[in-house]
């Protein structure tokens, strides 16, 4: 672990953490003031005792099962978790909608296993394909025609669906399963957890020279560094998985709709509903569908119809503020959400320009047709590099109570770490506070 | 495939098929009289169209993808599906309890994955685990002190949880899973779907004499033939897990708290709420509960908050209705499914009764501690054996267009198949029609 750095302060320091926390605390009274709703301050504490709380979570990643945590809240001994991207930052929006996004379900609903069994996902509600649809028409982030619809218990269960579906029947060897570095950090143990003879990890897209049948991992934005991709392998054989769940108007520009053979979203990134576990998979061949299916009825024997009704709520929702915008006061969810994440993006750069110890990935801009003009992507997730003499990112930023993912999990250096952007307004000032404050070893 | 056979009608039968007419009839008068909701010919409907999509479903085991059907209600030539157990029945029950059971979730609630990092399962509702605890205590089916709680998406995903949890770490060769057969059909797709290191389907407990750890599997009251059960290998370094699924006063006596090392339950078959997709498992060992979650998270990232949330309102309006019993207008949950199921085996044994083709197993009564009397056990499917020549019972019924599920897919012989008995009465009652009709070969 790196050694803990005496903090120096200068008035660079204090004008640049000054300005953050202006921003943030208008932003904050901009929008409380128009929640009405009694329950604001509970949800407030609850979301702040989640952070305290998540710090033992994930513990196979982040190792902190045993460290000690004291809820001294500006202090800096409080422990701000970054280490996994939980999207309460929506949550203000949601506040806003009232009633619009509330749903109501009567004891006597949804009770049966099966929604619509001429279906191939005899297990999707109808009104959430609708929503779907319907949503990917409004941002134009997808083709849907032509596409079989696959729910699952999120983008995490269609994404082991699809290495099943995938796998070639009555092979001897499992189908390798690739993804360019850096990659998501959960696709290894996802893809290996059960010593599947179907199918197994084998790495680095980019140094992957075998023949035969592959499968490659495509997550575009990338998780963790925001870039957009494409198939790195490009060999023959090779069956494709992409993955776009942060390809929303908030975190990228809508440059065309996606068109690939099976594609996977996800509530929790796009509207901030990951307490629903939903996503869904836009699959062109039948016969890849009716697998995934399969799957998740040997699986889970489907997937919740509460949260699948309470998705095609919200994502309704999410296309009606689209449609029915018109002023300041009435904005669609992408504005809202893109706003934020503008503003948050903002003041990161100005503390990261400030500081000789860390730097940012650069992206270029490009022409949204959400939104019609030409925007800079801003990533869910910051990929930050140490600079300099900083070996392990992730122990450095520990030590000043900053938990973060380290990039040995992503599949590179751990010079870099992931930290999620999508938390509470607390803890992102909060975090703005500590990295202003670092300024050598 | 059995010949199909010239149906005649005898005076007999007219009088068995009238009296099981007449006890529906009254049924449905005296509940529907009490319902209120605008809907509930819509979900009628909804119900009945079920019926005849559902023939489409469970195709690898039904076989029946390209069957057509006629919509034909009350006739011969119409499908009825009693291969599944789609627990239909209980809808009438929870119609009459309205607002009780009604859950109102507004769009910024449930956006976190995290529920309660300081549980060992950090995505269990607090809420929901409370109701669980009290159900148990007011039912007296299981002891939970000592016990931690994990829930699952349906008790399919805790029962991979738990192979997953006690598979031994680093062992060169999978461990073996059994059952006694009769077993539950999808054990072993489920088992060995995934062509798992870590695990294999290794058939029959009866017949199992391998030495060395192997995990078994106790369905009691077991699912097909609803018999009380105990573990049947009885070696050294068995592991075993309890499915329970059916261990509720309306399908069985409960004459002691279950009190085993690791448990399953699911609303499925206790409230009827298999859209949920909410099961729990009670787990004695604390590892064992950590490995569990952490099979959940990585393959679901949790459970549904949504539904979890409307478990807690369900499992709570049954301890309440249990508690508050003090009249007819007024029974508890399993004192009217204990109704419907006693009414429905005692016309079921009437038919069967009076038939020279079929039969049904016998069950001992015993005292149950949650109705304070003997009870007689009436399973939610009958486990059906025809008699004579008819070697495939599932054909020779087919032919009559009755879908049931063939005793080969439960590990024994075609001459049985399971029919369950959850389904709507409509379906019910056309069953006993068409089985009353059903004379000879």
């Amino acid at each position: 672990m790196a050694k803990i750095p005496n903090t120096v302060f200068s008035l660079r320091h204090f004008l640049v953490l000054s300005l953050a926390l202006n921003v943030s605390f208008i932003l904050r009274m901009f929008y409380d003031g128009e929640v009405g709703h009694n329950n604001s301050s509970l949800n407030r504490a609850k979301a702040n005792n989640n952070v305290h709380k998540s710090r033992v979570v994930m513990s196979s990643t982040s190792s902190l099962k045993n460290s000690t945590c004291k809820d001294l809240t500006g202090s800096k001994n409080r422990i701000i978790n970054l280490d996994h991207g939980d999207p309460t930052v929506y949550e203000r929006f949601w506040r806003q909608t009232g009633d619009k996004s509330t749903i109501i379900i009567p004891g006597w609903q949804s009770m049966s296993y099966f929604s619509d069994v001429s279906n191939i996902c005899w297990f999707l509600e109808a009104e959430f394909a609708k929503e779907v649809v319907r949503l990917h028409r409004v941002v134009g982030n997808a083709v849907t025609e032509g596409r079989h619809i696959v729910v699952g218990t999120g983008s995490s269960q269609l994404f082991l669906a699809a290495l099943y579906a995938l796998s070639p029947n009555h092979a001897s060897q499992p189908i390798n399963v690739v993804c360019a570095s850096p990659y998501y950090s959960s696709y290894p143990s996802m893809t290996d957890y059960l010593k599947s003879g179907l199918y197994k990890w084998a790495g680095d897209a980019d140094s992957y020279e075998k023949d035969g049948p592959y499968i490659e991992l495509v997550t575009s934005p990338n998780n963790p560094d925001g870039h957009v991709r494409k198939s790195k392998v490009n060999r023959s054989q090779g069956l494709l998985v992409h993955d776009l769940a942060y390809y929303w108007p908030q975190y990228t520009p809508i440059s065309s709709p996606s068109d690939h053979d099976l594609t996977l979203f996800t509530v929790s990134k796009s509207t901030g509903h990951a307490g629903m576990r939903i996503g869904w998979a836009l699959v062109k061949d039948k016969e890849v569908a009716k697998k995934m299916t399969k799957f998740i009825e040997l699986n889970t024997i489907g997937v919740s119809k509460d949260s699948q009704l309470r998705a095609a709520k919200i994502l309704s929702a999410v296309s009606d503020s689209c449609e029915q915008e018109n002023s300041k006061e009435n904005e669609s969810f992408f504005k809202f959400s893109h706003k934020v994440m503008a503003n948050r993006w903002k003041q990161l750069r100005e503390v990261v320009h400030h500081s000789e110890l860390f730097s940012l990935s650069q992206f270029s801009p490009a022409f949204c047709n959400f939104f019609n003009r030409v925007l800079e992507p801003q990533p869910a997730f910051v990929w930050l590099k140490c600079e300099g003499n900083v070996e392990d990112c992730e122990s450095f930023l520990r030590a000043h109570n900053i938990i973060t993912r380290s990039g040995k999990h992503f599949g590179v250096s751990p010079k870099y770490v992931r930290i999620s952007l999508l938390d509470t307004d607390e803890n992102f000032t909060q975090f703005l506070d500590r990295l202003s404050t670092i300024q050598s070893l």
